[in-house]
């Protein structure tokens, strides 16, 4: 375990990607009370809210009065979604964002048409548009999204040769723009990932760009998420998605239940017992996942805030 | 991951184990229809009930009923539980347990006080006489389990060092009394480990006793078992045990709802996606740990049961 990383920078989702699915409106003033106790348990990311249509994510129609609201702590980036150049405008127009230069694809062409109704092909084309806008606001492309890295329910497992391709593709497009892409974050969308294709993509990857900083977003549909993320440690990465107390359920799952993100404080754990430091303190960050689950009004699958977290043992500990 | 193995073989630990510390009785008729489901799923080694006091543990005082009531199938190994000499004389009575010999420790010395109101070196000198009364009845005693291999709440870390040397001692012991040790079964009862304490402590015992067969207990108290199991496999660990639905809590846990054993289907999920064979029917394994569910009357932690297997996304996939 030669390349674990000793520190693993974590975006926290929980308040965007985590809540967005919940049908229980949770009221502003909590948001920003999740929040900032995140930024408090030592988050040093935040995905806060997002500038989507409202109709469709009515959960998400305060993300204006969210940023507005947080007590900003510094050092803290709270960071946020949108999914076209209106929420984009949003987004910076609200003054509160952390906003990233970020480009998205989608490693399936029947997931892209189904979600999109655009094709790979024509987000490709789309990305000049994007960029311009973000450098019209001053901001630089530098990250590129890959959802549905590892495997789709409608096309089955993605080859590593199509997510290379479309790596490059995306590359020579930003290249022509004037970007140089620095960040590939790999999406296990559907929960699809197998310690062993994490090893082998991630490996890929890493061979073809071994200067590119690799970050993965995992999802636990399948039991897999933790095994997933340590074995992209051994391969050195130290850049993750994850929501706090594991909110967030899955869409595309078989049943109702089914986890969607992997948990926080499951991922520290990890981290601190093979001394990987996060900044995060743990036991702050349990209880941010209890008032989650308070706030959602239903159990959460994060297990280290049901079986408790070691320090009251070890300091009880002879040795 | 070069020594992952090509084939995991699997305890299945749910109808006792799992079963144990619900406090519904689950009736005798639908603990044997779960078990020759198991083995219907393919599961080879089913622990299906236990030979112990009934009034400490009154789920299993059914355990004569169950293996005389069991439809045996051809190539299953049904075993049992005892903690005593009148237990184990219980199970060899019965005439349907496939009784293996086996000696248990505890790497931690308060914990097995506490437990058994012995220390470990009593443990220790005790073993002769259980090896006498296999012998007796014409069993041999070839395999050590032991307990609290990883962590304690009482205790801390376990050192790697007291491991390797609680092994050889067993080892010595068995040794004078005719036994050759082939088989250490290292629990993590607490839920302590992380893939990294599993990589060395594996790595230290393969590295000390080359041709023993090493098998793992895990718990995942705290979300690792998993990666717990990956970690091991990667060393080239071929034995698990594990429970259906991930039936079993936690007595140790600091919260209600903790999870215990490690989930079968999830484990036999990470092996089939890695190319690992188990034998096992995954989607006739799921529809074992929704009975189960039906059967203790409250959810279960297992994974994939609720975000389904990827079989008919495969099936319907274009590659």
């Amino acid at each position: 375990m030669s390349d674990l990383p000793s520190f693993v920078h974590i975006q926290e989702v929980g308040p965007r990607d985590g809540l967005q699915i919940e049908p229980k409106f949770v009221e502003t003033a909590d948001k920003i009370r999740m929040i900032e106790a995140l930024a408090d348990a030592g988050c040093r990311e935040i995905e806060a809210g997002s500038f989507v249509n409202p109709r469709a994510v009515p959960q998400m129609a305060d993300g204006d009065a969210v940023f507005a609201g947080i007590r900003r702590r510094e050092g803290v980036a709270y960071r946020a979604l949108w999914l076209n150049a209106k929420g984009l405008e949003r987004a910076i127009a609200n003054g509160h964002v952390d906003v990233n230069g970020k480009l998205t694809l989608t490693a399936s062409e029947t997931f892209v048409r189904r979600n999109t109704n655009r094709s790979i092909d024509d987000t490709l084309a789309q990305m000049p548009e994007w960029i311009a806008q973000y450098r019209a606001n001053g901001i630089a492309v530098r990250t590129l999204g890959l959802m549905a890295a590892f495997g789709c329910n409608f096309e089955g497992y993605i080859p590593e040769a199509k997510v290379l391709d479309l790596i490059a593709r995306a590359e020579e497009v930003m290249a022509e723009n004037g970007c140089t892409l620095k960040t590939v974050s790999l999406a296990d969308t559907m929960g699809w990932a197998s310690p062993l294709q994490v090893k082998r993509l991630v490996g890929a990857v890493r061979d073809r760009w071994p200067e590119m900083r690799i970050k993965l977003h995992l999802h636990d549909t399948r039991g897999q998420a933790i095994a997933n993320a340590v074995a992209a440690m051994e391969l050195g990465v130290a850049y993750f998605d994850s929501s706090v107390g594991g909110l967030g359920g899955c869409p595309f799952a078989g049943h109702k239940g089914a986890a969607g993100n992997v948990s926080t404080e499951d991922l520290v754990f990890s981290c601190h017992e093979m001394g990987i430091d996060t900044g995060i303190d743990l036991d702050a960050l349990v209880e941010v996942a209890r008032m989650a689950e308070g706030l959602v009004g239903h159990e959460l699958p994060g297990k280290v805030m049901k079986g408790g977290t070691l320090t009251r043992y070890k300091q009880a500990a002879p040795h």
